[in-house]
C-alpha cells in the first residue's frame, strides 16, 4: 500500500491501553495474502460459554464470510469459539470459490483449536473479486494456535488494517452486581463507510455473562446511534461485520437492559465509530452534524446524512469555508420534510441562518474562525417537530482522490 | 472566478450554430452582480401567443424565483412573455428579501417590455444566501430592451454561466405537417447536479405551436430520460429550472404525441444534459451507465444512480482503474433488488464479471485499455427481470476538490 504515506491528522495520540478480557486470547501472523512486511491474519480464541452477537452489512452483494457468520449466530453449538480475520482480500464476489474458501478456513480453524465449525466466525477485508489464497492463511494456523495470548489485542488491531492509517481500539468498564465488567474492542475501516450497515470490521470483547438473544438485542440497538451514524463517502462495503463476544468470566450476569453495561458498551462503540471517521480516507476535519426539530427521528437522520454525504458540503469544510448555503441545499434535496423559512443553522455556537435567511448577528469572520478548527460542529434545527439525530463524518479532500483513484495499482 | 483556469477536456469543439427561432429575441448585459469583466444577465423576449412549460428543482428549500415561475405556469395571462436570468447570485435562502427581489425584477421587466407580470419568468444562479443586488440588474433593462435580437442566443448562453467552463447549446429540427419546426436550447450547469430534479438552468425555444398543457406533458415526460438521468455529484440545486417556450411561428401545430417533434426535442434535451455532465466540475471522463435486467425500470434507475454517485466508482474511473468490485459494491448498497450470482458487468464490450465472479474470459489489460478512453460505457445486467435505465455521469478528480473547496473565496 505504497500510497499510504502518513497517519491521519485526526488520529488519537496513541493506541489505548486495552485491558485483557478474561477468556479471550489473540494471535497474529503474516500470511502474505496481499501485503508483505506486515501481519495480515488475526485469530481470537473465545472460552467455552462465550455468547456471540453480530450485525452485518445489508448489501445485497455481501461476501461469503458475512453470509456464513449470519447463519452461525443462530446456532445452538456450544463450547469454545474462534474468530479468524484476514486483511488484503475481501473474498467478496468470488462466486462459488468464495464459500469454498470460507469452508476451508472454518474447517482448518475448528480442527486447530478443537472447536465446533459452527463456532468459527471468519471475516475478510480488502480487494473485491479476487480469489482468496486461503491456503496461505491455513499454513499460519499452527503458529497462530501456539502463540495465543490475552495480551495481543493491539497486535490484532494492527493485523486487520487495510487502508487504515492507524490501529483502532477502545475500552470501558462498568459495575454490574458489584463486579467489574471490562469491555475492549478493535476496529478497522477508513473508506467504503456508510450508514445503515455494520460498516467496517469491529470485534468487541467483554467478560460479562449475557444470553445470546440479550446480547444481540443490545448490540443491534446500540449500532443505530454509533456505527450506523457515521459516513465517510456514502459507500458501503460488501464484507463488513461487527461481532460482540461475551465470555462471562467476570462473574457478573446481566440481561438486555442493564444501564451500566449499555452505557459502557455504547461508549466503546461510539469511540470506535469516531475513530473510523477520523481515519476517513484523506480526512482533515472531524465533523459532527446534530439535527433537531425534524418531524421525526428518521427525518432527522435523513437530513443529517444528506448533509454528511454531500460532496459540496464536505469540500467546503475541507476549504474551511463556512458555506452554509450548501447545508441549506443538502437539507432541501434530502427528501425529508423541511420548510425553508423555519430552518436554523449554526457552526459551533455561531448562529448562521434562521428564518429563511442569514442571521442578523452573523459575521462571516466568526464562522471562518470556527472552520479552522479540526473538529467542526454543525447544528441544524428544522423547526418542525422534535425529531433528532446526530451523525459524524469527515471532509472530502485531495487525499481521498489520491487514495481511491489508485487503490488497486 | 479565478479558479477556472481551463476548459473541460470533454467540451465540444465549438458552440453549435443555433438557428434563430422565429418569435424569440435575446440580449445580454454586464450588471456586475458578482462577476466583473463578463456578461451576467440575459433577457429573452417571446412573441405573443408563446406557450411556456417548465420543470423545476424539487428541493424543499427552492428559491423565490423557482416558486414564482411555478405559480405562473398555470396562469391564464396572454400576450408577449419574457425570461430574465442572472448569474453570480442565486437569490436562494434570502428570506423575504428573495421574493422582493423577484417582484422588483418582474415588475421592471414587465414595464420595460410592456408585458404582463404573469408572463415574466426569472431565474438566478450562483451563490446561495446573499441578497441579490437586483437594482444593478434593473439598471441594465433599458439597454437589454433596446438590443434584443434573434441572433444573440450564443451570447445568452455565455451570460448564464457560473462555474461552467464552456457555453452550452443544442439544436434540432423536424417536419410537422409538412412544415419545418426548429428547436434551439441553451443550458448552464456544472456542479450541484443530481437527478430527480430539473438540475440546472435550461431554456429551450421552438417555433412549433402547441397548447400549454401538451407542451408541459411533453417536457415532463422527456425530462426523465434526459435531465433527470444525469448526475455530477448527487447534489441538487435550490434554483434549477428548465423552461420550454413554443412561439407557434413555424405555422406547424402539434399535440403532445407528435413523434417527430418529441424525437427532436429529446435530442436537444439529451445533448444539453450530456454537455452539463461533460462540464462536471473537474470531469476528465464521460461515463454512460446502462443497467438492464432489473426487476423494474425504477430499480434499474436506483442501481444506475448508485453506481453513478459512488465516490469509489468515480475515483476508480478517474484513475483509469477497471475496478469492477466497486460496481458490485454500488449495486449491493443501492437498496434495489439484486442477486450477487446473477449479475453481469461489462466495460464497453469487455465482459468483466458474471455468475457472481470475474468472467473466465476477462483479462485486466483489455479493460485497462478501455478505461484509458475519454468516454466510458459501463453495462450491468442484474439478471432478474426486464427493467432498464441509462444514466450519465463523470469521474471524480482533484479538479472537483479544487473548485469546490474554494468556491466562495
Amino acid at each position: 500500500m505504497a500510497h499510504i504515506t502518513k497517519i491521519s491528522p485526526l488520529a488519537p495520540k496513541k493506541f489505548p491501553d486495552l485491558p485483557p478480557i478474561a477468556g479471550v486470547s489473540f494471535s497474529t501472523a503474516a500470511a502474505g495474502v496481499k501485503y508483505s512486511g506486515r501481519t495480515d491474519v488475526m485469530l481470537a480464541h473465545l472460552c467455552p460459554g462465550t455468547t456471540v452477537a453480530g450485525v452485518f452489512t445489508r448489501s445485497s452483494t455481501r461476501s461469503a464470510a458475512v453470509l456464513d457468520c449470519q447463519r452461525k449466530l443462530g446456532s445452538e453449538a456450544s463450547g469454545a469459539a474462534a474468530i479468524l480475520v484476514n486483511s488484503g482480500n475481501s473474498n467478496a464476489f468470488t462466486g462459488g470459490a468464495g464459500q469454498a474458501s470460507v469452508d476451508a478456513l472454518v474447517q482448518a480453524t475448528a480442527e486447530s483449536l478443537s472447536v465446533s465449525e459452527d463456532r468459527v466466525f471468519t471475516s475478510s477485508t480488502g480487494v473485491i473479486g479476487e480469489r482468496l489464497p486461503h491456503e496461505r492463511i491455513i499454513e499460519t494456523l499452527d503458529g497462530l494456535t501456539k502463540t495465543l495470548s490475552e495480551e495481543q489485542i493491539a497486535e490484532a488491531a494492527q493485523a486487520i488494517m487495510t487502508t487504515d492509517t492507524f490501529a483502532k481500539g477502545a475500552t470501558a468498564q462498568c459495575d454490574v452486581n458489584g463486579k467489574t465488567v471490562r469491555i475492549a474492542g478493535i476496529a478497522k475501516g477508513s473508506g467504503m463507510i456508510a450508514p445503515d450497515m455494520a460498516t467496517m470490521l469491529v470485534y468487541i470483547f467483554t467478560d460479562i455473562e449475557m444470553a445470546q438473544s440479550d446480547l444481540q438485542d443490545t448490540l443491534s440497538e446500540l449500532t443505530e446511534p454509533t456505527f450506523n451514524a457515521i459516513t465517510v463517502d456514502s459507500d458501503t462495503s460488501t464484507s463488513d461485520t461487527v461481532l460482540l463476544c461475551a465470555t462471562g468470566q467476570s462473574g457478573a450476569t446481566a440481561s438486555r437492559n442493564d444501564p451500566a453495561f449499555k452505557a459502557a458498551l455504547k461508549a466503546v462503540m461510539q469511540d470506535l465509530a469516531h475513530q473510523v471517521v477520523k481515519d476517513g480516507e484523506g480526512a482533515s476535519k472531524f465533523i459532527e452534524i446534530r439535527v433537531t426539530g425534524a418531524q421525526s427521528d428518521s427525518d432527522a437522520r435523513v437530513h443529517a446524512m444528506s448533509i454528511a454525504n454531500s460532496p459540496l458540503v464536505k469540500t467546503a469544510i475541507a476549504g474551511e469555508d463556512p458555506n452554509w448555503g450548501r447545508i441549506v441545499m443538502a437539507i432541501g434535496k434530502s427528501g425529508a420534510a423541511a420548510d425553508r423559512d423555519k430552518l436554523s443553522i449554526s457552526f459551533g455556537d455561531i448562529l448562521v441562518a434562521e428564518n429563511g435567511w442569514v442571521s442578523p448577528t452573523y459575521r462571516e469572520e466568526d464562522a471562518a474562525l470556527i472552520m479552522k478548527a479540526q473538529d467542526i460542529l454543525i447544528k441544524v434545527d428544522i423547526g418542525l417537530g422534535s425529531g433528532k439525530s446526530t451523525v459524524w463524518t469527515c471532509d472530502l479532500t485531495h487525499g481521498y482522490i489520491e487514495i481511491n483513484a489508485d487503490y488497486r495499482s
